[in-house]
């Protein structure tokens, strides 16, 4: 049902997302929506719940790995442009990031929606927070505030995946290392490494 | 009718949007939606080309003064986080960017809306990069792909709204300058100017 759900925001917007549409994607009996919901934004925190955790295990293995810091946010940008290529070839358009999506659309309507998202993009921008940290201290990095230029990443990273989206084309992903590297200040001599 | 729709759009997406609901809110008899638009398609499509009109004349206010080049571009950003406070302050909440927001939310729906948007981003991208460009001709940026450049940011534009909308503040904006300064490859000595 989770899986119907966010297939279904997804391609449509959660607005939009009827409980007979979810029932009947997920092979449901029709009118069953309330015996695992309670309303359609307790469904939506389960689809944002869902999709966070299988996401941050990749943000896990990408960001805590035993590589020097700015090569893990390469990979980390590396894995975002593969799974967009992945999610194009299996289903024909390059899906948006459902976190964005969500709000851009629902986080003016129901403050449970906000402050989950919020909590989301806090522990992403944390994330990569603690590593441009590292970097700094092994003199990789020269920006003064780790904490906004790790908001400017996740920022540039969001941007990037809407164009993707719309141009239903990966190849603006090309861009995040290289950005990365300016939004931090790196030091490294060759930026097209 | 348009003014109508966008506010709803800006609240509640599209998809949401009852036409009943846009013909009560332009204050027009119920069921006269379909004598001025033949389509939900054709109202969204009308609304993107009102709004990019207004923002494309404050856009070139900025980026096609006599100012120098970088200038310009801060400009365009100053004004950018001055709208979106002032419409905080008129209506309690940070608005997204409509465009974004129509992105993420129809351009997996309709060829039409998708296409529109992109001619919308294409020309904001442009006009940045005609400005990156000449920073570049007067040694100020370093940047070796302008029009990539100038994708970024756009993008990194579009991301820090999305965050101004999400936390509902709009001091992540104060980090365009810098950062579009740092993507630039710009040669200005104190960046905090």
């Amino acid at each position: 049902m989770l899986g119907a759900a966010q297939t279904l925001i997804e391609l449509h917007g959660c607005s939009a997302l009827g409980m007979a549409e979810i029932c009947r994607t997920a092979g449901v009996p029709k009118g069953s929506f309330y015996y695992f919901f309670s309303s359609k934004e307790e469904l939506a925190l389960a689809v944002l719940d869902e999709h966070w955790s299988a996401l941050r295990s990749g943000w896990n293995r990408n960001l805590r790995s035993d590589a020097p810091p700015l090569q893990r946010l390469r990979k980390l940008f590396e894995a975002t442009e593969a799974d967009r290529r992945a999610g194009q070839q299996s289903c024909g358009t390059v899906s948006g990031c459902l976190f964005g999506n969500l709000t851009l659309e629902m986080s003016n309507q129901t403050e449970a929606i906000r402050e989950r998202l919020q909590q989301i993009f806090d522990a992403q921008v944390d994330m990569v927070d603690a590593v441009v940290g590292e970097a700094r201290d092994r003199g990789e990095a020269t920006v003064a505030d780790t904490h906004e230029a790790a908001r400017s990443v996740v920022a540039q990273l969001e941007g990037q995946v809407l164009f993707a989206k719309l141009y239903n084309n990966t190849q603006s992903l090309d861009a995040l290392w290289g950005n990365c590297l300016a939004l931090l200040g790196a030091t490294t001599p060759d930026r097209s490494v």
